[in-house]
């Protein structure tokens, strides 16, 4: 941090009163992002300590693929126009927002080729030469990359960006069945992700039809609510049924020696989780990080006279030595030149969640007090075992930050059996209002017309509790066109 | 593997006499690599075989990083042509290698930007931006990603393609000395990687001045030799000077508040890495790994016949079992639908250093035959204590596989004291020759128009060993033009 920063410690700007130039402000002073240069707006550069969470998260969620049959590869950045175009609903659905690329070195192109927007258009033509058996399926196939999308909307750091870092998904099955199980595995591991990792419980569900992904049968998400009572979509993965595996010729031969047409899906995860980390639990201090993904998990902040600097420090190192030996990721704060005030300032602002003092009290009781964020329990610890003790602590200061956003969560799902009662409880609460749907777009976008939300989610059937009451007992009307209704829509305004 | 690809097991091309049929017949049969599409030649995919070598050294070289102070981060895939621009010597190098996005969705953009060929443009305006006093000095960021140059020659999987991975390191410090301390740290790196990872023995030293980075003061590269005598350019890590700094105004104050530029350094490491570990050690059986990288270490194959089945199997599993539990990555292929020497055949194809075979007779015995790949060398291990001895036959073939390739190096290294000397030298042997030079350009070239070859290496001064006697003695003659010669030119083919 240079000295131009810590003149600005903290943040000026209300999360509750202007949430996105709150959210600007504490990616930018906890040095988590840059925006892009002149002429590329929509585009940021993710600095050290954003790119570190994404590391971790990549971390997690890679190692839970791995355990179950997924491999990484590579495939090229560029998808010609041509392969493009050959499923359908992928053309018609990216190709308002594909970067081009048109000239290569002095040379215009033959074919244009599309700046990679989602990979299914190249990926599948591979998945077709690779599979000729069943023995060949289930293929699972996984890239860590950046996608493009030419959005003509505010960059929002992580939510919305023309850039994005993520991972994409395909894999190929035998049946329908194996497709739909893989679709929820992969459900399943981000909805673990988000709960046990980014400490943010989540909803699971499916999108209406006329919101699915382009080429796919369903669409299934897991959506996070932000404090600010807009939803936010954290993950999807995708059912494709057959339309990419009969665009691009993804066959096998089954134990009878018969051509059949595989059922594939797709599934991806992206730096939007990052937004969602960031929106869901940091405050007007800054940065709020669970243990988790914290680059740092403990922070040291020794205080001492210069008659008991000596004495302090060693204490204070005899204390990182020993965290650190547990493998917490423990950073020892012995600056000189800033006093322990700014120090507290500024580790508060970059989200470490246990802080601890040592000072002459400390060192002659045995003691450690060490102080949570961001609620500021202080809790004191026996110097001996304080590598188990802290332990504690990370855990209870995950569990604290999970449940104020499950509180917010179920605190904020809300019934409505009306357009009024929709738009009502939208405009005074936010967050989630459930009502009995038809199925039909319109009634969407009657909601959308007059107020910027939309269906976010339609529970699994299985979900019972999640459900509109109406919807269970049967012979439910939508709350929009009055008409019959067997299905629960989640209204929400969204980022 | 499917049953088409069974068929042809085994490589039909001689590595000896059509190495780069061979190579490429490697690629495809041991399932590493796929051409691109259709109006994309250049491009590849690099399939989970080849990418999982890419991830283990991957995260060998990223702990290394992180262990010296670099941070990962990322940058955006685009760079504004007015940001190419700015050094000349950079727009220069590489803009006729430029792919260019012209068109974000339906819109035409007012300025065109390039798919990053090397990322000095677009990172060093943000060092700008946080370096502001000599206490964020060093700053060390990497990033991995893929880079696009577009080079129309003839498409070979990681050695020349027109997209490629690698890491790109970027690091700015006060003094000159600091730069070049970074340099060296990290091609220090690069050639413990080749070395200690993937068995390659490599010679360090700089490019001629005339074959440096553009815009950089000094190139350095470790440069590894093929078997057919060919060098490949292994890695470079480059002393920047302050050119970038300039350009792009990367300044601090120092300790008295003087403004002073910064001195920076890059340096970068591809799949091209890949493209070496494939061509070094790989044979006419197909692909050959080093136990470091080798997705499966050691392969059990069980030989039975129906009366001896079960307890081979048995025995087979408590084998796997044990080395699994020691951390190695062991495979049992138990496939009833193959033989034996189709399984043996196909685990040579895909590079298992060790393959363990057991029948009844080791059973009885309470042994187990190892075989090493790629000499067939066997050895008989106990039963007993095999998680431990197998770690000794993993060290032997490493060691066997870096002696070959030392060998290769130390025997292809010789003396040319006129043009035709070193022409004829190139001719018959290949590797390197060894001359004094007067370090003008229009020498190389003059061996260049005669013969594909180039001054692909200088040693650096204090490598005395690698310098020309008559160098050494002073008073040299440069080979080429019998003017004064005080350097060593390192003459190769190259790749």
């Amino acid at each position: 941090m240079s000295d131009d920063d810590s003149q600005t410690l903290g943040i000026t700007e209300s999360k509750e009163y202007a949430t996105g130039d709150w959210y600007a402000e504490v990616c930018q002073k906890a040095g988590l992002t840059n925006y892009g240069p002149e002429g590329m707006s929509g585009f940021i550069v993710a600095r050290p300590r954003a790119y570190g969470l994404w590391e971790r998260v990549q971390g997690e969620l890679d190692a839970r693929f791995k355990e179950t049959g997924v491999q990484n590869a590579y495939f090229p950045l560029f998808i010609p126009e041509s392969y493009l175009e050959r499923e359908k609903d992928i053309v018609e659905g990216f190709d308002p927002e594909v970067a081009w690329v048109t000239h290569g070195g002095h040379e215009e192109l033959e074919e244009r080729l599309a700046v990679r927007p989602t990979s299914e258009s190249i990926i599948a033509p591979y998945m077709s030469q690779w599979v000729r058996s069943h023995r060949d399926l289930p293929l699972r196939v996984n890239q860590w990359a950046s996608v493009v999308r030419w959005e003509a909307t505010e960059t929002k750091p992580f939510f919305r960006t023309k850039e994005f870092l993520w991972q994409e998904g395909h894999t190929a099955h035998e049946t329908d069945e194996d497709a739909w199980e893989e679709t929820l595995t992969r459900l399943d591991q981000y909805e673990e992700v988000y709960e046990d990792v980014l400490a943010i419980p989540v909803m699971r569900g499916q999108k209406p039809d006329h919101d699915k992904f382009p080429g796919a049968d369903t669409t299934t998400t897991v959506e996070a609510l932000m404090p600010d009572g807009k939803s936010v979509q954290g993950a999807t993965s995708h059912h494709l049924g057959q339309s990419f595996a009969e665009a691009f010729d993804i066959t096998y031969s089954d134990e009878d020696e018969e051509e059949r047409v595989a059922h594939t899906t797709s599934w991806g995860f992206s730096w939007r989780s990052l937004g969602a980390l960031i929106m869901t639990h940091s405050d007007e201090q800054g940065l709020v990080l669970p243990p988790t993904v914290a680059p740092e998990q403990v922070v040291i902040v020794p205080i001492w006279q210069s008659d008991t600097k000596d004495e302090v420090l060693d204490y204070a190192e005899g204390v990182a030595d020993d965290l650190e030996d547990a493998g917490v990721r423990v950073e020892l704060d012995d600056r000189d030149e800033r006093n322990p005030g700014f120090k507290f300032n500024e580790w508060e602002l970059k989200g470490v969640p246990v802080r601890f003092e040592i000072g002459p009290h400390e060192v002659e009781d045995g003691e450690i007090t060490a102080v949570h964020r961001p609620d500021g329990e202080e809790v004191t610890l026996d110097r001996e075992g304080v590598a188990d003790a802290v332990q504690e602590e990370l855990d209870t200061v995950y569990a604290k930050l999970f449940a104020t956003a499950e509180e917010n969560i179920e605190e904020n799902v809300r019934d409505a059996d009306d357009r009024a009662g929709i738009l009502g409880t939208l405009g005074q609460h936010g967050g989630y209002v459930r009502t009995p749907w038809c199925g039909d777009e319109a009634c969407e976008e009657a909601i959308g017309d007059q107020m910027a939300a939309e269906i976010v989610m339609v529970p699994f059937p299985e979900d019972e509790e999640k459900h509109h009451e109406a919807v269970l007992a049967g012979g439910a009307e939508c709350a929009v066109c009055g008409d019959g209704a067997d299905e629960t829509a989640y209204f929400a305004k969204s980022y």
